[in-house]
């Protein structure tokens, strides 16, 4: 999971990233946009100003100007990093030759890991409302194609046989449920490590959708025939 | 699915409710409410003002400070009634003479019902921040007491055989995005009506936490042994 099209395109070599203008930039940006995102979760985005996060930061308000305009702003990152890791799974799955149900996994996994990963918990990922409009009618459509290739996904594994028979649509509205409301609950500091948790759901996700011949299949792949 | 205590117990005879103080109060209360829902979700919580809620209404500012003091006790009243239902769908398990996994689709079953009737479709019931502190504190223990119901019904049912083995606050957790997201998408113009959604939801959810004996006990127990 380690080659994602985006880690790999925007990192130089590690000796010259502390050289690289554009690298510190885009060092600093992220910087931000991680204590933005802890602070809208502490205190709620309504109560959350830009000064608050300049503060945090230890910087003046200027420089934080330089990196993002408004508080909006900063939400509407937060929502791109996500969906940014949805589409980055999307890929993973399209490149993976298997069948519906594991190319589903391959994609919902990903997409839990960048929700683990990037920005930590940001519970403000559920709040599409306090973005300015235009910004708004992009992240609502850019999660609808998301949504459909979900659906896609599932209707692909329902028609080779992977998945057993259910509403595609709804199918998936169940397991983006699962995946997007991870950011309502999880803290870092809670019991279980992501890869328990992606564990977990990924086992629940497959026994809830696979066919009821897939595992029958699968154990008699592992007992051949002579 | 009728007889849930709070409806019962609130709601007067029919031939006197028109007459009944309380019972109007409480009826222009759950109107307001509804308004208020209903342009959370429109517009956002943040953009939406108690002008815009009296506006919608036709009533004045003072008449409807007469039902709620301000947008966030309005928050707090679409929260409670969410959290009313998980009660209910507990209640419900609770007096259940059955198996842990029939009880959690019975508890899950009447949450949902909630979510879609009583106050349509609410996303804002994603926005915990926005409440002020001590409604915020009121809203979370309410929710980790329903969340911790819902592990001790999964952990019953992995103990009576009827759940396959699992970490119970983990499918907890799975379970509870699935209803929790409801909210964030489901819209009373959309293609499938809630007892669609509330039948694949619950099928998933059965086929993902059954223990994998279950089906066969029960084909056991259809064609009894002589």
């Amino acid at each position: 999971m380690s080659d994602t099209p985006s880690a790999a395109t925007r990192a130089p070599a590690p000796g010259r990233a502390a050289f690289d203008r554009d690298e510190q930039r885009r060092r600093k940006r992220e910087a931000v946009l991680r204590v933005a995102a802890s602070a809208f979760n502490r205190r709620g985005f309504a109560n959350t100003s830009m000064d608050d996060v300049a503060s945090v930061l230890g910087v003046s308000k200027p420089t934080l100007y330089q990196y993002f305009k408004s508080k909006q702003e900063l939400l509407y990152a937060c929502h791109q990093v996500a969906m940014d890791n949805g589409e980055a799974g999307l890929a993973l799955a399209a490149a993976h030759d298997g069948t519906g149900l594991e190319k589903l996994i391959i994609y919902l996994r990903r997409y839990m890991e960048g929700i683990f990963g990037d920005l930590g918990n940001c519970p403000v990922l559920t709040d599409v409302d306090s973005l300015v409009p235009e910004d708004r009618a992009n992240v609502v459509a850019r999660r609808k194609r998301i949504s459909a290739a979900t659906k896609e996904l599932i209707a692909l594994g329902v028609a080779d046989g992977s998945i057993g028979p259910c509403d595609p649509k709804l199918a998936s509205l169940f397991a983006l449920g699962v995946v997007n409301w991870i950011p309502a609950w999880y803290r870092d500091s809670g019991p279980n490590t992501p890869e328990e948790i992606m564990e977990s759901f990924a086992a629940l996700l497959i026994s809830g959708l696979a066919a009821p011949a897939a595992p029958k299949r699968q154990r008699a792949k592992a007992k051949p025939k002579a």
